[in-house]
Parts: C-alpha cells; structure tokens; sequence
C-alpha cells in the first residue's frame, strides 16, 4: 500500500509534526485535526466587536457604506464551506502512479458572488476569486461569513485603515478583524501608485491559522493601466494541506488546493505570447518555484529559473513563449515536489 | 493549563527539538540546557592564545593600541550575565491571553560602558548596543569578558584583518576569537565605502553557537553622513531563545530577546516622520519579516511587505509615514507568529 | 564518543529524519539507506523509452547526432559509482578535533573523459566536471549510464527542447528523461543570450531525489566572452550527504561532497587578484553562504556578506582581493555549520 498508514515523518518533511500555535487554550499540531468551532467558542468577542451599536459605530458603518458606493471596485465575497478533493485524478503523473486513500475535506473557501449577494460567480474554490484593481482606484469588498467561525480578510500589497485590516488584534481588535458567523463586513482598500504587482489576501481572525490552512486565500493584483497587458496569466498559490485542517492521513504540498501533476493546475500557452506567472507562497514553510525550460528576468535584473519564496511573498515573472512542449513546474525542495508540488505547463 | 508542559513538538516547529553541534566531545540539542562552564573547560586554549607573550605578542599589542588611540569612534563593551524576562508583562496582546510558565533566565549580553569601562551606559539588553561608524572612520571596541566562559565579538560588513574578526577558528585562532573570562581585547574595524547600511555582530567563539542562543548579538550601523537621516529608526533582532540556553521548559519566538506584543518593542512613529525600519535575522531558522498597513521599496526597486531573511542577513527599510493606527509587525511563519514574534508599531 | 551513534534528533536539524519520496511503492526516508537496485526495478520503463526502434526514433537520433556534430561544445560524461571519503583528513579543523566514525560510502559522480569516451579526465567527483559556453554556443553532452539504475542530466539556466529536458515525466517521459544501465544519450543545449551566470546539472530521473544525494550534479556556466574574466573561480555546491543515500550512521553538512574545514575545499588567491565565488544550494533545505572578512555587491547593487540560497538556486559574487589571511566561508545556520558546511579561505 502506497500511501494508506499515517506516517508522522512524512509530516516533518513538510514542517509538519510540530507545534502551530495555542488557541483558546489548546495546543495545537499540524499533525492533529482542529476542532474549529469548539475552539471558536472559547474565544472572547473583543470589547469593540461586542459593544452595542452606538453612535461611533454608526457614524462608522455610515462612512464605510459612502467609501464603498465610491469606490471603484465592488466585491461580494462569502467564506463557505466546501468539499474539496485535493488529488482528484487520483493519480501522480509525475511519478505514473495511483494515488490511494482519502484525499477530500470540508474546505474553507472564499467564493465570489454578483452584487448584494445575489448569485454565486462559479463555484468556491482554493484559492478564492483574483480580487483586481488598477493604481489609484479603491475596492471595497463585501465580506459575509456563512462558517461557524469568525474568520476576516487581510490583504497585501495594498492600502487600509487600521480598522480596515482584517487582522484580529486581542483587545484592541476592530469588526473587521472578527466577523463573526452571519455577519458582513465592507472592507475599503485602496491601490496606492507604486503598488502595482500580485499580492494576496487570506484569513487574519482568532482563529488565524487554521482557517487559512483550511483554503481562506486568494490573489489580489493591482495594475498599471499605461502597462501592456500578457496574453495569458496564471496565478499559483504554492502552500500545503496537512491534517490540522483535513483530517486526512497525510499531507499534502499543493498548488492551489491541489496536489500532483494532473490534478495541479494544467497551464497552457502558445508560442508568441506574452506569458505571466503569479506565484505566492504561503505556507508554514519556505518554498522554491522552478520552471523547466524557461528562465525569467528577475526584479533586479538576474536571469533566474529558481526563486525562493517566504509565506506571505508573491512574485510576478513575465516572458514571451517561445518553447514547445511538456514542461513541469516544482518546487525544488525535493520532499515538498515528492508530496505533489508539481505540475504541468503545456505550450502549444 | 496553557504552557506549564514540556512539548517536545513545539521545538520541531523553531527548528528546535535538533541536534545543533557538538561541543568539547557532547552533542548538544535545542530542547536541553547545555552547561557552558562545563563544556568550556574541555575546550583547549589554542597556541596563539596560550603563547606567553613574546616580542610578537607585544608588538600586536602595541599596534592595537595605537590604532585604537587613532580610530574615531571608540567603544567599551563588557559581556556580563544578567537575569532576563522573555514575557515581562506575563500576557500575549495579540491572543489577548496569560502567559503561565517560567519566562526568565540567565542571559548573555554585551553592556556599554563609558571610557575605560568607567560606568555602564544602561543595562545589559538583548540585544547589544548599537555600534555607529560613518563610511571611511575606523572603530575601536574594547571588548571584556565578565562571563564565566570565552566569548567573542565577530562583526558583519565592516573590515578588519583577520586576527580582529573574532572568529574561533581551532589551532589558528588568534587571541581576538578566544577572548578568555577575564580578559580585554581591543577590536579595531574599518567601515569602508560602499558597506553603509544595517549590520550586525555576535560571538563567535569556541563555544558558538550557544552563548549567541543567550544573547551575545547586537546591531552595527555604517552610516554615509552625506545622506539625510531618518526621523525615527528601529532596529529588531528575529530570533529565538530556546531551552538550550534558557533551561525554560518551552522556546520563544523573539523580538530583540522578548516575545508577544506588548513585550517585544512597542515601535511609535508620528505621521509625517521619515521611518527606518532595520531587521536583522539570527536564529537557526528562517523568518519572514511582515509589518500592516506599510510597503516599502526593497533594494532591487520592487515595492513589497514581506521579506524572507536566513540567518546572518540584515536589511533596512524607510518610508515617510501617512498611515496613522495600531498596527502589527510579526514573522509570517505560522508557528514562529504564535512563538511570539509579534509586536505593536503605533503611529499617531 | 563523539560521534559513534546514530541520533535521530541530529537529522532534523539537517532537514532531516523525514519523509522525503515514495518510490515504487517504498516510502524512503532521509535517515534510512535507500536500496536504488531494488527500486529500480520496479520502476516501469516508460512506452517512448520503451519503444522498438521505429522510423520517428531513427529521425530523431539522426537529428541529433547532426547537431551534436554542430555544436561548439561537446562533452563525453560517464555516470559511474565512486567510493568517496565525505572527511578524508579525519578532523574538523575548524573545531580542532577528530571526526570518528565511519565517512565513506559509495557515490554516485558525474565524470568527464575525452572523446568517445577515450579516457578519463581525471577522478569521478562530487560535484560532476564544470560545463562550460559561451553566450550562443551550443553544447552537446553525450551522456553514459554505467550505473545499475536509471539516471540523466537535468540542466538549469540554458536552453533545450522538452526531449533534451533530462526529466522523467511519467507516461509522457523521453528517452532523456530515463537513461537506462549501460545506454548512451546526447543532450543538446543551447546558451541564449541573457543566461550567462552560473548555472547546475543534476539527476531529474525516475529515482530523484536520491541519484542526486548520492553525488549526482554538477556546475554549469555560461560566459558571455566579451566581459573580462576573474582571475581565480570558486565553484561550491551547498548540500547534505544523508543515510538515505551513504548508509552512514550519521549526516553531513557540506561544500563538494566534503564535510569540515580542511576537507572541504581549501581556496586560495592573492592580494590583487579578481576573485568569483560561484555558489549553488541543492539540498532539501534552505542554507545561508557566509564569507568572512569580504563583501560583495549582490545582484539588486546591495552589498551584503551573507546570502540566503533555497534548493537549485545558484548566484556568483566577484570582489577583488584585498584582505589577506585565514577566513572562513560556511553556512550561517548554526547547525549546519556545525555539521560540516565550513572551510578555509587563505588569502596570501
């Protein structure tokens, strides 16, 4: 049997079998299932969450709702839950080989929605929606939390308030760092000049990081309209799935939610075209994307074919295609391209 | 009871429950207290250090001491123990929750004192004083060992031959890397053009790395006085302070010896204020430096709000402040964020 | 004893007692002796491997054999087993003491012969024979396998077609990507202009990573022949020799297949000589290089004296030489300096 026992080693390979962090009192370990709602009820509502509506509050809720008919940019975004296969094919391409046992989870998942909620833009997914902005405009974002849990949005790269971080905070914690179970929150980012590139958002709350282990992530890109756009973008979240957040027997290293070469993203490009990729690392651990048969200009300059990327770190890399055929992009750290990160790039 | 037990598993997380080195014939791992005294007297003194002081000897001596006499910035350090709180306030702001357990130790630290070791300049801190040079001045640091054991002081980035690098190096060590308890030595070091910027320093003795794991590092900046200075500077140490050193049942994950909001520095700046921000990495592990609400151009041009850092880098950061709140900096290492590298930067 | 056992706990500070791969059915780990033979042969070959010699295999051996004619470079390079000794001197001069223990074991190295592989140029050695081109040219490797199990070249930093790529993909794998025992393969590879630096080979066939711990990569450069060249290179490769592929008791840490300063490389230059370091990490782990004594202008124009590396990446530095004496070069994390990643550079 390939992969059916629990193995806690294979969990050190990818930071895993180790301490993560104390929630309401609990320790917990990559290797072990959370139980979210259980933790979440230990948790304190922060005084400024709780307080009753006062006329700050409204004054405040006001404001936002003026920001965000203002803005530029309007998002309706939900945190479900999701059944999520991670290895859907069931099968290693990379290696030609089965991949048995459970690979499906109830998945955290921010999904996009037409505005006021009304219909879902496609399914939920791992990562969520590409939030996108040009230079100077302002986004709000609509936030409803349909889990059990008070989860938040936290972005890079662009502009907020305090209060508009998504980051819970202890005592001094604002709304917008706990939203709790049914509630909405208008968060109100602005792209300042200068901040053109890919970034992220994921989860900030109490509970930070399971529910963020779980798939609360997505890209955030902010444009230089005066820019040239590619012709073909992808964007790559390179982090992991271990049993904190699945309760399957293994870990799993993942390109956006999925692991193993035909269940990783297939990306696909011609030979002419200008080609973009978007890679964010976010991970307990530190990461090295590789691309077979393609080297890029790095942001200082240096021709590379390698990059290491910390959590939190995203990178942009552009080229115009000008190689067919079958090519692999990995990681490089050997035992995380072994546990799945791997996958296709095909130009025709 | 939220930390009162040993887990090994925690360590795993810092890079921790690991074999580190071997030292005078033990092995030495992260999660057990190692007995320095001990270890140091199965250390050999290597020959230079041990000749009796010939002709050679005196001449050396002599020349230090003339250039000593001639450098433009002199400094008197002392390595002292010194009882240390990793938790002073005993709470973790950002989970707003106790931290129970034993937080104290005994510490390594360098101490500034005034010339010829007169009066000490403050107490000994975690990390050492800032040492200052502008590019083209020479440096002089009269180093004396208080400790029990032989320590040394090894800089980053600025230059010196190689009897002042203060690097155990067996039978080749000079007096300067195997300064014994007890004894001064006189560094001298040159700040060269083109070294300006954020450095550091640390032992780098017989004992290394353990009397580092106690303390034994602080910050070195090479400055370039024809550049405008920044209103208000920060300077954070990312590391660890684990049983090894600390004979506490459990690892930190620190800012500048200290671990959880409130505890490490709580940085203030004031809208308007031209800010620098210089990070410095030193533990067995990689960080990933992140501050909210705040992004920055890194020394290649591109703008971004995390940067990865391994051991012995260091970096500096600036930005004209407009983003007043209650902000938080931290590692974005899952498990190094819930160890306690995180901290407040308030900006009114 | 200083290092007679087995200690798990050594491993983990190397990245280590972890899972690393699932090869034919086998789940290997860094700290247990993995039997390649026996993994081998229960790998499938795959069908374009495996294929009768058709019309379309015959076109495509004469296409290139015509353009390894064409090539400016041809290199004959035999994979062959070696027995190698990681601490030939026995010592750590670094810490003056004896290394016990058993340190050889036999590699896996890449070896350059003359034409037609008429004879040996020189001893098999970890890393593999520097391969050189200029910008333009074309390089045609004509590869043997005289190991009992698949292997190949993967290159980084030029250019090839997917057939020339040297990486098993599965189903979808080429001829190039599973050199089987006892067959010869010609890779054509072509040095575009903008890729000049330093680059590496190494093992991407069905049984990586271990071919590739056991000694299997090597230095690529590519010269652009109208910038002047230094007058002395370094070449040093960043890895760990582990149980799973030496059945040592133990890991180490090291620079070219050598562990502990005055087995490692020992590099020497003189005052006024133009200087490189060219530098690769490939390990299952992230290392820092650190020089003593020197610093060096990165590619953003930053000077720095410390460089955080991940698996595959590779950088050149050049100074000229000022500075004589004894420095070191090792890796900054702590344990890994102290399980071998140190050496001398001697300066006259």
């Amino acid at each position: 049997m390939d992969f059916g026992s629990f193995d806690r080693r294979q969990f050190l390979a990818g930071g895993g079998a180790a301490f993560v962090c104390t929630l309401a009192g609990h320790k917990l370990f990559l290797d072990q299932p959370a139980d979210l709602p259980k933790l979440a009820s230990g948790v304190r509502v922060p005084p400024k969450v709780a307080a009753a509506e006062g006329p700050a509050q409204t004054r405040f809720v006001s404001d936002v709702s003026t920001a965000a008919a203002n803005a530029q940019r309007q998002y309706w975004i939900r945190a479900e839950e999701r059944r999520w296969d991670i290895v859907p094919t069931g099968r290693d391409e990379m290696m030609d080989k089965p991949i048995n046992g459970k690979t499906r989870f109830p998945a955290y998942v921010y999904r996009a929605y037409t505005p006021n909620f009304g219909q879902p833009l496609g399914n939920g997914r791992i990562p969520g929606p590409l939030i996108r902005a040009n230079v100077g405009e302002t986004v709000a974002v609509h936030f409803q939390n349909r889990l059990s849990v008070p989860v938040t949005m936290h972005p890079h790269g662009i502009f907020y308030s305090d209060e508009m971080d998504g980051a819970y905070k202890g005592k001094y914690t604002d709304p917008g760092g706990f939203v709790q179970p049914g509630r909405t929150f208008t968060y109100i980012w602005t792209a300042r000049p200068g901040t053109q590139g890919l970034w992220l958002y994921h989860d900030h709350g109490p509970l930070d990081p399971v529910p963020l282990y779980k798939g609360l992530f997505g890209p955030l890109i902010i444009r230089d309209p005066s820019q040239p756009r590619p012709d073909v973008e992808f964007f790559l979240f390179m982090h992991s799935l271990q049993p904190i957040a699945t309760n399957l027997d293994r870990l799993f290293g993942c390109f956006n939610g999925r692991a193993y070469a035909g269940n990783t993203p297939t990306l696909r490009a011609k030979v002419g075209q200008r080609v973009a990729f978007h890679v964010v690392a976010l991970d307990n651990d530190f990461h090295t994307f590789h691309l077979h048969g393609h080297r890029w200009t790095d942001t200082d300059g240096s021709v590379i074919d390698t990059k290491t990327m910390g959590p939190g770190e995203s990178f942009t890399f552009e080229f115009t295609e000008n190689d067919p055929g079958r090519w692999f992009y990995h990681c490089h750290v050997f035992s995380h391209l072994h546990m799945g990160m791997n996958g296709w790039y095909i130009v025709s």
